[in-house]
C-alpha cells in the first residue's frame, strides 16, 4: 500500500479546490490508481478561513517551512501564484528533494530555464498541468499523445477574463469599460486587470505551449503582445456583419527555415471556425500536428475545481509515475470484475422530435393528438406539411415534444402505429439534445 | 542507450500509417524521448504493396508468429481490426510476455474481460488509445488527466463516416443514399457500410469510454444502438429549421441510482452547442467531470495518419514507461538548453481589419487609399460610417484587406497616422484569422 504525503502552499482560488478535490475524492484517487494520497499539510497567511468540505484543521499552518522540512512530505503543490515567494518556496522544495506542482504560468513562462535546471541537478520534478487552460487537459497531451507529430502551429483562446468580455461585448452590445466592470463585480476580472486584458497572462501561457512543441524554450520577453482595451463595440458589430467574431488570440507557428512565430492579439475568427464560437470564460487550445492533422482541447480555462482538477490529476501523475511497471499507467484497463448496471433506456427522460408519415385525411390528426394526450406526451410545437413527393396521399405530421418519459413514448407510438393510416416505414423518432 | 523493437501485425490503412511515423520520425521520437523505437518486423498478407516512404523491405513477413517468437520484439502492435484472427494474435503475444498496442475497437469493446484478464496474469500490458477518436487524444486524458473527476457523462460523435454523410446530407441537400454512395467513391465509406450507419462501431467506442469512465466494464451488446439509415432530408430541413443540426450521438451517463445509461442515436443538437458544429470526419467527444466541468476533445476521428499518431502515442508510452523514476515523465520538461529563434512579427503575412478614426474632410479617404497603395496594401472591402457620436467632425474607416505583409502595413499606418486628420488613438488594427 503506497501513501503519498502532499503538502499545499497557498489556499486561494485554486488552492482550495485542490484541497477540496485531494480530501474528498481520497477514496476513488486510491481506488483508481492503487495509491492513498494525503494531504498532511496546508499553508496560508490566513488560515482561520472557512471551507465548504470537511477538512481537520490541524494541517494547517502559516510557515511553509513546516512544509518544506517535513521528511514525510514528497510532493509540494505551489499555488501562490506569482513571481516572488512562489519562486523561493518551489526552489526551496526542490533542493529538498521534493517534486513540485504548480499552476504558475508566470513563473514558468519567465524562470523555465532556472527552474528545470535546479529541479534536473536535484532528481525532482516540477509539472504544471494547471498553468494552461486551467482544468483543460493540454500539456500531457500535447507532450504524450503527440509525441509522434510535428507541431505545425498552435492557436489559443487562453484567457477566460478577455473572452468573457468580449463575449459580453458581442452578444449585449456593451463597451468595454462597462463589461469590465461587471466582470470585476462578478469575480471573473480582477481588481487590477493589467494581466488579463493587456494579454500578458496569455502571453505567458503561449510561451510555455511554444516552448514545450519546438523543442527549445521561447524567451517570454520577446512575445509580441496586445491586448483588448481598444476594441470597441462598433469594431466588434462590423466584424459580426462581415461573418467574423474577435477573439484574443495566442499563436505559435513553425516557418520552414525553423524560425517560430509567437503571439498574442485580438484577431477576427471566421464565425464558421469552432475557434470563433469558444464564448464567455471558456478556453480553448487548437494543436494542428502533421499526422495527427487539428485537434482541439475545450474546456474552463479557470476557477477553483477546474484548475484544481488539473492540478490534481499531476499530483496523481506523480504518485503513480514509480509504479509503472507495476500496473498500467493510469488505470488504462477498466475494471473486468464489475459488470455496470445498465439502465434501461425507457426510464430516459428527454425531448423528442417525431415525423409520422400518415394519410391525408379527416380524423388523423385527432387521433395521434389524442394518443400522445393519453401517454402524457405533451407537444412544444408541431408543423403538418404538404403532401409528399412520392405518394400525394400522405403527408408528414412534425411534433417536438417537451421532456417525456421514453417508455410513454413508445407506448404512444406503439398505439399510433396500429393505425393503418400511418406509414411506420416512413416514420421516425429522434431524440433532442439542447 | 534504449532500443525498444516493435513487431507490426497488419499494414492497412492504419498500419501503413504508424508504419510511417515510426520510420519518418524515429530521430525525432528519441530526441524526445531519450528511446530508439525501431520497427523490426512487419506483417500483412500482401508483403509486395509500395510506399510512399523509405522502408527497409527485410522486415516484411507475412507469418505473424515470426513476430511473436523474436525475443528482441517487446512489442506487438495489432492492426488488423475484426473479431477474429486479431484476438488470437494478441492473446499469443500477451502470452509469449510483449505489450500490446492496438486499434481493434470491437476487440476491446466485446472481449475486454478476456484480454485485459490474459494481460494481468502474464505481467504484460494492452493499450488501445487509437481505439477511439482515431488521432483524438480521448483515452489518457480521460483516464490521467480528469483522474480526480467523477465523469458525469460523455457525448460523442465517434464516427466519421455517418458524421460525413450527415453534414452532406445537410449541408448539400441530398439524400443518404445517394450520399453513402458518394462515401464509398471517396473511401469515406467502406463497400460494407454496415457497422458505420447502423452505429455498430460507435457502440464499440462509446462501451470502450464508458467502461473507463464508471469503473467496471459495460456489456456491449446491451447499448442501446440506432443507426442514422431512415433520416430523410426533410428531417434535416425540420431540424435546421427549428435550429438543431442532426448528429449520430453517443452518450454515457451516470445517474444518482449508479445505474449507467449508455445509447447510440441520431439526436438532434442545437445549433448553439459546440458538437452540433462538428462537421465532415470530424469526431468530438464531450466530457463532463463534477470538478473540472464541461471538456471537448476534437479532431479526426479516422484515417492513415491521424489514427497512426495516436497508436505510436501507445508505444512511446510502453517505451518510456520503466523510465519514468529517470526522466520526467512525456518529456514534461522543454529543452532549456536551446532557445528558439522568434520570428519578426513583421514578416508574418495575413488578412487585416483597420478601423481609421478620421476627420470628415474631402481627400482624407483618397490620403488613406493612396498610401495603402504605395505600400502594396491591397484592400478587399471598405465601409464608411455615418458620423461618430461623441465627434461629429469624425467618421470610421473601415478596411478588410487582402493578404498582406505586416512589415508593409505598419509603414503604411506609420504614414497614415502622421496626418492631423486620423485620430490614432481612437483607430485599431487587428489580424484576421479565416
Amino acid at each position: 500500500m503506497k501513501i503519498e504525503k502532499v503538502g499545499i502552499v497557498g489556499l486561494g482560488t485554486v488552492g482550495t479546490g485542490t484541497l477540496k478535490i485531494l480530501i474528498n475524492e481520497r477514496e476513488k484517487i486510491h481506488q483508481k490508481t492503487g495509491v492513498w494520497i494525503d494531504v498532511k499539510k496546508a499553508c496560508d497567511l490566513n488560515i482561520e478561513r472557512e471551507f465548504d468540505f470537511d477538512v481537520d484543521r490541524s494541517i494547517f499552518t502559516n510557515n511553509y517551512n513546516e512544509l518544506i522540512e517535513d521528511d514525510e512530505i514528497s510532493i509540494i503543490v505551489e499555488l501562490i501564484g506569482g513571481y516572488t515567494i512562489a519562486k523561493d518556496i518551489i526552489i526551496k522544495a526542490l533542493k529538498a528533494g521534493k517534486n513540485v506542482v504548480t499552476a504558475n504560468k508566470a513563473l514558468i513562462a519567465k524562470y523555465s530555464k532556472e527552474l528545470f535546471a535546479i529541479a534536473n541537478s536535484n532528481g525532482t520534478k516540477i509539472y504544471y498541468e494547471a498553468s494552461v487552460g486551467g482544468g483543460i487537459p493540454i500539456i500531457t497531451p500535447l507532450q504524450e499523445s503527440l509525441a509522434g507529430n510535428n507541431i505545425l502551429s498552435i492557436k489559443g483562446i487562453i484567457n477566460g477574463t478577455a473572452n468573457y468580455i468580449l463575449t459580453e461585448m458581442t452578444e449585449k452590445n456593451i463597451e468595454f469599460e462597462k463589461v469590465l466592470k461587471k466582470a470585476q463585480e462578478l469575480g471573473y476580472a480582477e481588481a487590477d486587470p493589467t494581466f488579463d486584458i493587456e494579454g500578458i497572462d496569455t502571453a505567458h501561457k503561449i510561451t510555455i505551449l511554444a516552448s514545450l512543441a519546438y523543442g527549445g524554450y521561447v524567451d517570454f520577453e520577446k512575445v509580441g503582445v496586445k491586448g483588448i482595451t481598444s476594441i470597441t463595440g462598433e469594431d466588434i458589430k462590423f466584424a459580426n456583419d462581415l461573418g467574423y467574431n474577435i477573439k484574443l488570440l495566442a499563436t505559435a507557428k513553425k516557418y520552414e527555415d525553423e524560425e517560430i512565430e509567437v503571439r498574442v492579439q485580438p484577431t477576427l475568427i471566421s464565425q464558421k471556425e469552432i475557434l470563433s464560437n469558444v464564448n464567455d470564460v471558456y478556453n480553448a487550445i487548437e494543436v494542428i500536428g502533421d499526422y495527427v492533422g487539428k485537434t482541439m482541447f475545450y474546456g474552463k480555462g479557470a476557477g477553483m475545481e477546474p484548475t484544481g482538477s488539473a492540478v490534481v490529476a499531476d499530483v496523481i501523475k506523480l504518485a503513480t509515475e514509480d509504479l509503472a511497471n507495476n500496473i498500467p499507467k493510469g488505470n488504462y484497463y477498466y475494471n473486468i470484475n464489475k459488470e455496470l448496471s445498465l439502465r434501461a433506456l425507457e426510464k430516459s427522460i428527454s425531448k423528442y422530435y417525431i415525423r409520422l408519415n400518415v394519410k391525408d385525411e379527416i380524423g388523423t390528426l385527432a387521433f395521434v393528438t389524442n394518443k400522445f394526450k393519453d401517454n402524457n406526451i405533451s407537444i412544444e410545437s408541431m408543423i403538418q406539411t404538404c403532401k409528399s413527393f412520392d405518394d400525394n396521399k400522405f403527408v408528414s405530421l412534425i411534433f417536438i415534444t417537451h421532456d417525456v418519459l421514453e417508455a410513454d413514448l413508445k407506448k404512444s407510438l406503439d398505439e399510433i402505429y396500429i393505425s393503418e393510416n400511418v406509414n411506420v416505414e416512413k416514420s421516425i423518432l429522434l431524440k433532442i439534445d439542447e
